[in-house]
């Protein structure tokens, strides 16, 4: 039974033959909608076919596939086109960025398969683990040859490091230095030696002190339940013989990550804010709903989408590894005091909180606000944005 | 010049024709595809039209437009349908949320103009601020005749309270209960009086005693600043004769808000951790990223799309209008212990930090994490949403 026929409320028996010939109608300019929906999606299939062919084509002239410029040009058509024929050229972008993407994708997907040097020999120091095992797979689908160096595995250090080009270590944190250093020895001098901890200044320090080859500190900003390394940002401090260890970089980038530059102690200062601070100020913030056993779903009945989007991001927290947060948030002297003074600096509002001081709270708020102010346009785009996208999907 | 022409590191002279060659057949390939592109687009087009002639059929009908079942078939068919064809179901599900939402964007832009009690007069108290304007234009635009009572025109109070159907205070949160206590003599019995104060309980309470007809009180959780009305939550507190009030939530309801009932306790305890603490807790993050004056937009290089998405949540904040947040924050003695009790939860974890306790961290966390767990998959799909989207356009 149709949802509509609850909602007229007329007389039953007269109204019964107009209803039917109005259901009739109403299903008739349905069925025209339903075949303009599906000449759609055959072109998007068509359009698929069409890209693949592309992709196939540029393989087999050493062409690179992405292009950031034709994709904005393709925008900018369409959002004309669309604007002639009557469509709102926001709407069509949106529709087009996600089309966009999924051939982004769909072509990475066939670049992983391209190993920049690929037959080289991978040694993935710590490969048993989540974040090795992740490595193993890309490296393997690229062509790599991949050698296993897991704990257990140290009496035969010595052959699986025999002709290595890359030593990739991916072990927890607090032992990172300490595997570097009983790596150095096996490696060939040629063979580049580069970790994925998320710090970056103690790790690269102790490569260098290992290993007179080359060397490159990479901390991938993304974890092993990434699909794919699209747009996903990996950092490289350069250690030693930047030349070498090119090829690793542009590895990451032919499955589509962003790689950004930096000195590791850069990294490490800035990372305290992005990853540490920030995972911690979530964690206080749900301890604190826990203690104080807020009723998590009537709040989201209730919630605007920017309490919805925060709460999301808090419950996102808590569904993961507790020793991965406390990791990044121990990893330092420097960031337990950033934080501490985070806290301290929450402290400080207490007398204002106290006094109901509202002209004190405004006064601090636009100091902020002076402070943010190079960067509220881009926030309320991205965040108006984020927040049409919740609104529409959920 | 093509972007492409860089890449293909060979020997000029000798490979000037080739190149040539590719350019062209690329160009060829690329052409197909801004064939069908052009096609999609004019589909597009074609389907606004015909959604255009269902929604005039509907209001001729009088049928209901927004149709939430026959929206879920629909999905339901097209991802079969993509299925078929090659295409991922996920990315067709996401296009057509995106096409669907249009839709009902454009609907809704209709239904504005078709008002539940249409003729019907609206005195807006306090109609010269912003929210009070923003009403009167949803108001006006619904065929409602409009009169203002501003904080001048107490003289003729009396005048424009005459035969009014519904009185809508909308004025600054410290004068509310004075506002209602003074307009309650003028108003006719049958006339509704509503509220759209953040907080509900001591507004509620002084229309109840001012006014001996209807009474419900609004919570609106958006801004003016909101351009269509879909999908946005009001919530609503009843007070006196809520069959009397019904009108004026149908009326919500046909501009496409989501009307949520409660009482004004447990919306105002609710709000407590929805408004005032959440958005506490933004504020004081950025306060302490101004303290430090860390470099945001060298973060950003590094970031994860998490911090990014938090980040511009911050950003958005501090674009906005310093005494709408003291009103939310300092609303109630309530609302300010509730935020000291966050501060001092705080404060506790600060022995941890300084001892560098992983292991009483994790247990924190895991606690968190039993707690947060019938939430846990929810956070997880909306969350990767929105990061998704977030790496699909910025």
């Amino acid at each position: 039974m149709r949802s509509d026929e609850h909602e007229v409320a007329e007389e039953p028996q007269k109204q019964d033959g107009r209803k039917e010939d109005v259901e009739r109608q109403l299903h008739k300019l349905r069925r025209r909608l339903d075949g303009i929906d599906d000449k759609i999606v055959a072109l998007l299939s068509e359009r698929q076919t069409e890209v693949e062919q592309i992709i196939a084509f540029k393989k087999a002239h050493s062409l690179p596939v992405y292009h950031p410029a034709r994709e904005e040009n393709l925008i900018s058509r369409l959002r004309q086109q669309g604007r002639k024929v009557g469509l709102d050229p926001d709407f069509v972008e949106e529709l087009y960025r996600r089309v966009l993407r999924q051939s982004r994708v769909e072509q990475t997907a066939h670049m992983a398969r391209r190993g920049v040097r690929a037959g080289a020999t991978v040694v993935s120091v710590g490969g048993n683990g989540a974040m090795g095992r992740y490595f193993c797979r890309w490296f393997a689908d690229a062509g790599y040859r991949i050698r296993v160096l897991g704990r257990q595995d140290w009496s035969e250090a010595d052959a699986r490091c025999k002709d290595a080009d890359l030593a990739l270590v991916s072990v927890p944190i607090e032992v990172t230095t300490e595997v570097i250093a009983r790596l150095g020895p096996y490696l060939p001098i040629e063979c580049v030696l580069a970790d994925v901890t998320s710090i970056k200044g103690p790790p690269l320090e102790a490569m260098l002190q290992a290993h007179n080859g080359p060397v490159v500190g990479l901390h991938p900003l993304f974890g092993p339940t990434t699909s794919t390394l699209d747009k996903q940002i990996v950092v490289a401090t350069p250690g030693r013989n930047a030349s070498s260890c090119q090829w690793l970089l542009d590895q990451f980038a032919a499955w589509g990550s962003i790689v950004i530059q930096a000195d590791a102690g850069e990294h490490d200062d800035i990372m305290g804010v992005v990853q540490a601070l920030r995972h911690f100020a979530t964690f206080a913030f749900g301890q604190f709903l826990r203690l104080k056993d807020i009723d998590l779903h009537r709040t989201l009945d209730f919630s605007s989408p920017i309490y919805r989007l925060e709460l999301v991001m808090v419950g996102r927290l808590f569904a993961q590894d507790p020793s991965l947060y406390a990791e990044i948030i121990f990893a330092s002297p420097e960031r337990r005091a950033l934080i501490k003074d985070y806290v301290r600096c929450l402290n400080d509002n207490l007398t204002m909180l106290g006094r109901g001081d509202k002209a004190l709270f405004c006064e601090e708020f636009k100091k902020s606000a002076k402070w943010f102010a190079s960067f509220s346009e881009q926030a309320i785009r991205e965040s108006s944005y984020l927040i049409d996208k919740l609104i529409e999907r959920f």
